[in-house]
């Protein structure tokens, strides 16, 4: 899987965890056009600071990115070490350390190993190639149980251009962007200030629907590059908007399937679960509604024990601040009916059968108004607690 | 443990579980002086419905309350439930039913067993006796693993004073009133109006403190209690305030240990451990940081696994809302330092060896303001996934 205008490479560096690829690299042939969404932490990771002004130059050349060190909470000498990174990279590739982009992942207040990434400088420079993008996926894993890896195609202008996009995301997900990592790669030829216009509409309406567990994260980010390559004139906010709608789409479809992955694979998830609030008084009352279901760990320990508790769903809205009356509440388990007009609608069983599915959607009717939310999660499984417990990731 | 004025009973009545207590009642001698404080829940349970009317009219004769069915979703059907179950207090003890206090705790949206409740009315009347507090205290519980029940005296005027209380909460605990339940007795009297006021600031620095999951529940209440025994003279708002610390403090000193006992049986829990903010602009960012650290479920899974990860305590700090510098931020575990100025302060293996301990406190100094905090939590176990996801409570 390859984007025309970008090589990459992954090594094995041993940072932090041994015999597995840690660290990778993405390089655009030519500077790249940039847009970069970050964690609203208010405990932002040195690469985090260090991104956020590479993409303020709305260009970038490179990413670079380990996993096991978050390089978080570790003050001065974390933002001497990004540098250093991006300095080695730099020389690696010959580009300005400006036009470099860092993100880590893994465990907070760990200093970056700078001696160790420096050390491998070499390896990944000269492994770079337009078919190494799986391995800079699997270089980014923590607990992921799966690589994140997505491709889309369309054409502007009647040239075929290609999104490819990548992601690293299991636990401590939650709107605003948690501990995810992902890169888009697109030959499109795409203006900055447009591309981080539609990043951030595409995030709104995929990253920031995920949650496994409420926690945000201090590293997140998602860059988007594109190269350029595919021969579109320009797409530009002051240009024909009719190119724009192929692009946008192809963008947010990626997004969009690497954020269902990312909920599939919440720490110890036996379950992907959609919850859709209707009728409730505007939008973000819906995605208050949604959300706090979908975080509340009574429901979903109740969906890992196949357990069709309405009540739980009930006392989550209830508390979650939307505005709607306990006597006009409709929820359904995929099409059958579990609740209706607040109370039981007779249907648990088969409500129960859908609830052994690995995958369900839980539908919610507030009935006060035209507001509607979508967000995905997980349920919570023993596994959830063990791997967060036994494990520091 | 008794108190001047109030007799008790509890019978098991088989509503839903078999073989032990489920139903209770508390009746005073005369009508007593009361206060009430309510879930906030938009999804209220009919008894809850039903006890704001009593508590509004600042009088009640008794308390009636069951175990396994919450009443709650139940609509008119419940309310004429609740009705009924007032009415049958009522009766059998030779009051009105608008002076009958009702509470449930169970499985939302299941009917309340009204014939079955009727059935055992002789015999709870027939059962009432000073002594029986203890058994109310039984009948009340659900996944509780411990009855909750503590005792202070006092005086005013000189003249000796007792004040109990009683509560059920294991899960579903979050401030603003989830599944918890208090009933607190007292032979002081003290006139409703500032009795109100008393509670509410009691349960403020008390129940509103603890937090188990996140979740908050549609049948909370508190109730208190004046018989007026005691034989002081009325206390109330506009009479001489130096009479009313004694009794103001011995009300909250209930509170808070029931409260503490509350968080200490959190559903699975291991650890009870204290949250304590400090350096917070102000006591509302504190609040708002120590709960979001309390809830975390990544920061209640790593306490689980007696892991000082601190990286997941400045995560949660970081989305919490409040305001400070994470260069400035200190932790200790007890009186161990882990975080010096958002650093690693490399004493992690003291640290954890407090977490060893089944009860600790994480103090936490923001640097930023006068602010503080405290509330209480337990950690996630994988008994706690269990309980819920295998038990319908």
């Amino acid at each position: 899987m390859s984007v025309a205008g970008f090589k990459a490479a992954a090594v094995a560096a041993g940072l932090r965890y041994k015999n597995r690829l840690d660290v990778g690299l993405i390089v655009a042939d030519e500077a790249a056009t940039v847009a970069g969404v970050f964690t609203l932490n208010r405990v932002a990771a040195a690469p985090v600071v260090w991104s956020k002004e590479t993409v303020a130059r709305r260009r970038a050349r490179a990413i670079l990115v380990n996993a096991g060190q978050a390089n978080a909470c570790t003050g001065a000498e974390g933002l001497a070490a990004a540098k250093r990174s991006a300095q080695a990279v730099a020389r690696s590739i010959g580009c300005s350390e400006e036009d470099v982009l860092l993100a880590s992942t893994g465990v907070i207040g760990q200093a970056l190993n700078i001696e160790g990434l420096e050390a491998c400088m070499p390896a990944l420079a000269a492994g770079l190639s337009p078919d190494n993008l799986p391995r800079v996926v699997e270089a980014m894993m923590t607990t992921d149980t799966r690589p994140k890896l997505v491709r889309r195609e369309g054409t502007i202008q009647g040239r075929p251009f290609t999104v490819v996009g990548m992601a690293k995301g299991s636990g401590m997900i939650c709107p605003n962007m948690a501990t995810m990592l992902s890169f888009v790669l697109t030959d499109a030829a795409v203006d900055a200030d447009l591309l981080q216009a539609m990043l951030g509409g595409a995030v709104d309406k995929t990253f920031n629907c995920v949650t496994v567990d409420g926690d945000t994260s201090t590293n997140d980010c998602v860059f988007v590059l594109a190269s350029g390559q595919a021969g579109n004139s320009m797409l530009t906010s002051t240009d024909d908007p009719s190119d724009r709608p192929a692009f946008e789409a192809a963008l947010t479809d990626v997004l969009a399937e690497l954020a269902a992955m990312i909920a599939a694979d919440g720490e110890g998830a036996t379950k992907f679960v959609r919850v859709r609030v209707m009728g409730a008084v505007d939008d973000g009352q819906a995605k208050t509604a949604a959300l706090t279901v979908a975080n509340s760990p009574l429901v979903k320990t109740a969906w890992f024990g196949q357990d069709a508790n309405w009540g739980r769903i009930m006392g989550a809205l209830g508390r979650s601040g939307a505005e709607f009356d306990p006597e006009t509440v409709d929820i359904w388990m995929d099409d059958t009916p579990l609740v209706h007009n607040g109370r039981d609608a007779g249907r648990e069983a088969e409500a129960a059968a859908v609830l052994r599915h690995p995958e369900f959607l839980v539908k919610i009717d507030l009935q006060n108004g035209p507001g509607q939310a979508e967000v995905m999660t997980c349920d919570f499984s023993l596994d959830y607690v063990k791997i967060n417990a036994d494990y520091r990731s």
